[in-house]
């Protein structure tokens, strides 16, 4: 168990059995410190993490077929964003293949909501992370009847099969669920009104969805209960305090990282042949 | 003028007129500190980069169409990797889209040399960085005659179209040839064969490249003569000192941002409105 964590990380963000009404965004689940050391330790975890991306990059270029895919979903300003800079940042980009998935695009339309998913999927080596993700496809989607419910309860199922297959094929899957409370959503959605250099994070309808939080609450809900699987379980993060959500997810990668046990692949030429080599070139 | 630095240090790189023999790799042009104020100055003007980055992102969001394509070429060890982790490495990874060229692949050999390149082109808003990229078609490609020579003589002018037509669609294209000392890179590779961690990037044929270095030498000559041009300008830079490539190619980046005179975009809504929209949900 990692250190000030009064259990597994894991275990303390399993979403096994939660109700997302009874979700506290403020709460810093298995954390026993305080913001400074929660601080502190995520520059030193981040090392950890790096080390530890290192060995899953070196495995992919000597023929291992492992990967690693983060999937992050929450409501607007829950702080996927700063997930992305402040814990994929600290391993190396050359590892990293980072997805915005973002409305559909005309020839995405065109397709099966798994298609654009697919396309993205991280290559051996390397920790795919997915913003937003085809949960949007039971979420947004679902909210706003964008799809008729015949189709989009299908997609839970869909889904399933889809991530079972992913994982066969060497991916370790772990989906983040971020979740912040309205209020301080509110009050980060002033802060990107009240600062010029945040204006572009801001968009009108970011309010309007606040109006539809019952309805992403009971969609939340429903993917944590149909979608909740052992190859690709749901872990919930409370997310007002965003050092304790960086924290958490950097200790989530680590733990499916450390599953891994890679070792450093071992050399496939004499070593000592070629120093010689070396010594008379 | 960034801190520290006698010259611009686009002009202290700058590729114009330059022999290759006489580039000497462990020099440090233009820099007027010593290793410790580079290390320390990295860390610092990594931060700045950081933040043009990030206006670049909000440019891209808002409708911008500017972005910027690092480009890295350089013998084995130069230290490409480096620069990928330690200056890409301190922007958001949301930001970056990191491409990385072998040998190609079937798929890719039935396709003229620049159709896998124009695929991974950065979208608006983002640095694209190509870790080898269509040099290496008029560069291994020449030395290992793998193309008869009608065919790589042509790829400069080819290159210098492409390269033409993606500047003027909004990119700005910074192209970085590192150079490492055989020296060095005796030490470096030995470095990799006495440590069973770095193994794996490792590999005997680096040892027999050694064995054509003034087929190497020649070849990034003529790159250097025939496709160093204005609108995608080459900088040399003296890799044999890790912490001056790094602080180096952060300062290219940052000159190739500021150019760009970015702003925050301006809010297509009234921010007074949105206030009150929010209050009120």
């Amino acid at each position: 168990m990692a250190k000030h964590w009064a259990e597994p990380v894991t275990t303390a963000l399993r979403a096994d059995g939660l109700r997302v009404s009874e979700i506290d965004p403020s709460a810093t689940p298995g954390f026993t410190g305080d913001k400074q050391l929660g601080k502190q330790l995520l520059s030193e975890r981040g090392a950890v993490l790096s080390d530890l991306q290192e060995r899953l990059f070196a495995d992919g270029r000597t023929g291992g077929k492992r990967s690693v895919l983060l999937v992050l979903q929450g409501m607007d300003t829950a702080g996927k964003g700063g997930i992305v800079r402040h814990v994929i940042g600290s391993v190396d980009p050359q590892g990293v293949d980072h997805a915005s998935f973002g409305v559909p695009t005309e020839e995405e339309k065109q397709h099966d909501f798994l298609w654009r998913i697919h396309k993205r999927l991280p290559a051996h080596g390397q920790i795919g992370v997915f913003d937003r993700s085809h949960y949007e496809d039971v979420l947004v989607v679902r909210v706003h009847n964008l799809v008729p419910q015949a189709e989009w309860e299908q997609r839970y199922d869909l889904i399933n099969t889809f991530e079972r297959e992913v994982a066969d094929a060497g991916t370790t899957i772990v989906k983040v669920a971020m979740f912040v409370s309205l209020d301080e959503q509110k009050r980060r959605l002033r802060e990107r009104l009240e600062r010029p250099d945040k204006h572009w994070k801001f968009n009108p309808s970011d309010i309007t969805e606040r109006g539809y939080w019952p309805e992403y609450q009971k969609a939340y809900q429903a993917i944590l209960e149909r979608t909740n699987t052992d190859y690709a379980p749901w872990y919930v993060v409370p997310a007002d305090s965003k050092w304790y959500a960086r924290l958490a997810v950097t200790e989530l990668l680590i733990d499916a990282l450390n599953r891994l046990e890679l070792d450093w692949p071992t050399a496939d030429f004499d070593v000592d042949e070629q120093l010689r080599r070396l010594d008379e070139s």
